[in-house]
């Protein structure tokens, strides 16, 4: 793979998880940035790369895609090294169960694109705070009653998957919009199991060049 | 495999991906009906089964099981035959990126429990019906977009993958909702092709036991 290209921003969840999937495979990609706030992504420069206006977006010699778990799971099916899923299907079943909680059960539906929407409906600020820690409580409770089940530090035991992937970005956005964490304790330690790690420190938003 | 469990509900697009993949590998379940209109998801009885309360939830010899991707994707791992993803990395990539547009990028956001949100928040019934519309056309854009370089009858060729498992819920959905189809000429065609299988047909929400 040669010049690959990941068109993210900075505090996309979702651009996020392809940054930590990268830095765990020790893959380079030329980072280039939409400033989705300023609304960037609706423009036609952006638009003529991704009519879908979305973040992340990965271009390679091969192709060009959309959708996170769908780009993870292509650096882990054509890198295989080190694996984001587990060897057993019933492990790579839960790690994309608690990927998909968190990939289309919670972060769809608190995007930035959605709160824009209920803003043009006349929903006030305290309501949208309301309504993007309700759909996080909600997902993380599904995943804090998985992960009781399973061995830590991390979801799946004593390697990162897709699952960490996925929920330590969604950590970091719960942090910011103010969510109690307390009643997680699973979720919050394998978030600082991950902390620890290279792979996930480098991909944190704070440490993109387009963080403010 | 004996004696697996597929909790769902008729007019549920996520169990009715489900339902479409099992019939595509020939298997049989145990199928359960969670009332959601009646709201028995949020009933005790149900709650003991999936503390999430949500459908399709799988349960077998081996684990129990959230997410309708995460559960195709098992099915597909444990029964490989027919493979119900494309066998270079490429086409699967693309396969899962139009599973996850639907599954993430339109679906949760239509959902009941969200629509129900809304009633609460005293979002009245067109701008209801408006928002529904909308997440699913800003959705069918994109997939769109992307079909128009793929050869038919379905999204990846002369084979079902999981990308047509996921657009033809969400196309009967769509018309449901009352969505002009006519601009999404390569997804109607595809649903078309669908519906002559009878993996497909034996799904449809008006031939399950608890259709209304």
């Amino acid at each position: 793979m040669t010049d690959a290209v990941l068109y993210g921003y900075f505090r996309s969840t979702a651009a996020y998880r392809v940054r930590i999937a990268l830095n765990l495979k020790g893959l380079s990609a030329d980072h280039r940035f939409v400033h989705l706030r300023k609304g960037e992504q609706t423009q036609p420069a952006y638009r003529k790369i991704n009519p879908a206006g979305l973040v992340p977006y990965w271009i390679d010699d091969d192709l060009e895609l959309a959708q996170s778990i769908a780009i993870i799971e292509y650096l882990d099916e054509t890198h295989p090294q080190p694996p984001l899923l587990p060897p057993d299907a019933k492990g790579r079943a839960i790690a994309r169960e608690i990927a998909l909680v968190v990939a289309a059960d919670i972060h769809p539906i608190g995007n930035l694109r959605v709160l824009n929407r209920l803003i043009d409906m006349g929903v006030d600020e305290a309501t949208r705070g309301a309504w993007s820690k309700h759909w996080i409580e909600t997902g993380f409770d599904a995943v804090e009653a998985r992960l009781a089940h399973l061995p830590g530090p991390f979801a799946l035991g004593d390697k990162p998957t897709l699952a960490d992937i996925c929920l330590v970005p969604q950590v970091f956005n719960a942090r910011r919009f103010g969510v109690d964490l307390a009643p997680y304790k699973r979720i919050v330690a394998l978030d600082a199991a991950a902390a620890k790690l290279d792979a996930f420190a480098a991909a944190e938003p704070g440490r993109q060049p387009d963080a403010e």
